[in-house]
């Protein structure tokens, strides 16, 4: 044996398995159907892809192919600039209050890096994305969870509540951020302006920095029902907003990302940037720097015409029905989502049928393995979005599925459905 | 005035504008010919732009623009296997031996917050590409330079030494890893087998975690010459070796790069990665594993045909040669460079002449201002890869030019050149 074995930094705990790894893999090596991963097996939309393609026809385009500005393509943040003034009716800075990030989960990081200080506790709302813990504790924070209750036999993903009271009693003067993430991953739950009216006035009375995870800002089936927390009144000044271009254009593999906030806010970002990746992709930046110049006068004049505004809801909200329908045949409860691209299900009525061995681990890992490996059907847990074993625990009887699927892939997960029925 | 003003977390220093910044908004204010910035601004390989339209002209392919493999694209890191087990002789894994990054950049970033506790010092190899020292610093390490010299009147690049005595003086209880630049960004350098086994033999002695920039690697002008330091005997198992795909094809722009390295030194790096962007760029990713795959067969087998063994460096020596000549015409001594796409060239002989008043910059600050403001020729001065202030004002008698520029741009160059000599 080599005797040369350094120790890593203390702060890079040991690499724990993350749920990803295991479910991602067991789909793989099962063959299952897979309604587990958050991403579109549909093809993405051809605007999009052509914009690349016409970009990369050019070798001699070298905004496409060389280093662009650091902060963000300048066509990009232009355009996004744009885009978040008139929906936060702030005029927002194309150069001081954008950064292009690779995906919205570089500018999570910088975000919980640049404001976090050791002992400084960041309050999550759980069910929470899976990566805020983690970032949070990396950075020197403490995640506190705020968990959401749903009612008995619930159907809407509306029925997901925040106890604001609860809330506001785990502010101390150590709380720093408030995480929200609207529309929700994994709920589909689109909070309404009553809701954030309230987390507003809280973060007000706290001066809470706000993330605002909008990922899913488009992924709604009324526009007018999205409210952009920063364009609450007061808001903008206390709020880092997280957009997503993977997401928006259903191409999550092209990994940009964007922060937009006011310059105050966003400099201790920039200044990790500087030093983490520096300047983030050319050729897909401006590719979706055009994708958004070709959408936006579509969006704000011509809606039925626009991808954003009508062409992804509507696509996604047929997928909806579609699975909620496949999943009631199955004897499941469908939570019903308002916005994104998941679906809770409550698997209750099936699991007296089942009898599954208990482990250690919450219920709804054995039950997702068991889907996996025995049905073919692979989902993914959603109490790996809680940080507490005790809430784990509390809600281990649901699944996650993602129907931003194909048709082909809905049809075989249907099969695998009305089987199960008869178990 | 807000009364909302929190405070960044502290190891986030404050945003000192980058000589980057300051020198490119000069060029582009003064819209000179710019011989600063290290990317070229002819076209793009058609080979490789012509993977890119073809990826993206297929829309359905969920490989290239959904989600990849967090830790590389299985195809990209499959290749990167194959061609590093090559150079470095021994069998590089893929899933655990290679970690694709945004750029070099974030490999960089990775390998120092991973693996550097606060206090710990890195010995760094100055001249030395810019971002080595605020990482360190970011990661709470501390930065040990080592300044190479070179004779008076030298014009070989091969004429920066280490003084290795000088630095095995600086290691102590504390020093935890080497940076090696190889080849040398700004002075072209491609350090002798002799230099790099003087300086495996002390990373060995004092158990040191060398991190090797290799991302010049084929920027070489006979790819014999190219040591690369995990091939030295005993080398591979303390190395993490650091690449680029935006330097090999000349795609800057594209940002994806990698680390390499036996597993254990991975795995920090790895962790982080988990937090930070968790997966890169797929369509790019895919891209450039086609390009490989398209490339390296004939690397091996048909040298003349490749672009990695022959078509760069052609290019590039040719355009090496021509600036050369420039410089000597314009009244500069360069420093001829043996690999990469920067020269240095000393301007002392027309200092005299120009009689640039001095101020608390370095000298190479003030000409390299004066040649933008008042000949329009852009250039970066090389004092700013020095760290402390008594070697930035020894060196400062030079400029850097990045020669990898199409002929127009050098033919601009080459009229300010010769009108520079009448000075
Ligand atoms: C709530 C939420 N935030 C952030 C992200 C990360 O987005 P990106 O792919 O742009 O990094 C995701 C991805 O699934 C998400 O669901
Ligand atoms: C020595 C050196 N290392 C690393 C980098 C960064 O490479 P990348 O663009 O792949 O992040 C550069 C870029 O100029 C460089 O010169």
């Amino acid at each position: 044996m080599s005797s040369f074995a350094p120790k890593p930094a203390e702060g890079v705990a040991t690499h724990s398995t993350s749920i990803w790894v295991e479910f991602t893999t067991l789909a793989a090596e099962t063959k299952a159907v897979n309604l587990g991963q958050g991403f579109p097996d549909s093809p993405a939309p051809k605007f999009v892809t052509d914009i690349l393609q016409n970009i990369s026809s050019q070798p001699e385009l070298t905004a496409a192919h060389q280093y662009t500005r650091g902060y963000g393509h300048p066509m990009l943040v232009d355009i996004l600039s744009k885009i978040y003034s008139h929906f936060y009716g702030v005029k927002v800075d194309p150069i001081n209050e954008v950064l292009v990030t690779v995906g919205a989960y570089l500018s999570l990081y910088y975000a919980f890096l640049g404001w976090i200080n050791k002992g400084d506790e960041v309050l999550i709302i759980e069910p929470a994305y899976d990566c805020y813990y983690p970032q949070v504790k990396f950075a020197g924070g403490v995640p506190v969870p705020v968990v959401m209750k749903i009612a008995e036999g619930a159907t809407s993903s509306s029925e997901f509540k925040i106890d604001f009271a609860n809330l506001e009693s785990k502010i101390n003067e150590k709380t720093k951020m408030l995480v929200i993430n609207n529309p929700h991953n994994p709920t589909g739950k689109l909070f309404s302006r009553q809701e954030l009216e309230k987390l507003a006035e809280i973060a007000k009375k706290h001066k809470l920095i706000v993330i605002a995870d909008e990922v899913y800002e488009f992924h709604v089936w009324n526009r007018q029902d999205m409210i952009r927390f920063a364009s609450l009144p007061g808001m903008y000044e206390q709020t880092i907003s997280i957009g997503s271009a993977g997401k928006a254009f259903s191409v999550t593999g092209w990994k940009i990302g964007w922060a937009v906030g006011p310059k105050n806010l966003l400099e201790p970002l920039k200044a990790i940037h500087q030093n983490c990746v520096f300047t983030c992709s050319s050729p897909t930046q401006m590719a979706i720097a055009e994708a958004f110049r070709t959408d936006w006068p579509k969006f704000l004049e011509d809606p039925e015409n626009s991808y954003l505004a009508t062409g992804l809801s509507k696509e996604l909200r047929g997928k909806r029905d579609k699975l909620a329908k496949m999943l009631e045949q199955g004897n499941f409860r469908p939570i019903i989502p308002d916005a994104g691209y998941f679906m809770l299900a409550d698997y209750s009525h099936l699991k007296d049928a089942l009898k599954l061995a208990t482990d250690k681990d919450p219920d709804d890992f054995v039950f997702s393995r068991w889907l996996c490996r025995e049905k073919k059907l692979a989902v993914i847990p959603p109490s790996a979005f809680y940080s507490k074993r005790e809430s784990k625990l509390e809600n281990s009887n649901m699944i996650r599925l993602c129907y931003f699927k194909k048709n082909e892939t809905l049809e075989a997960a249907e099969k695998i459905l009305q089987k199960l029925s008869h178990q």
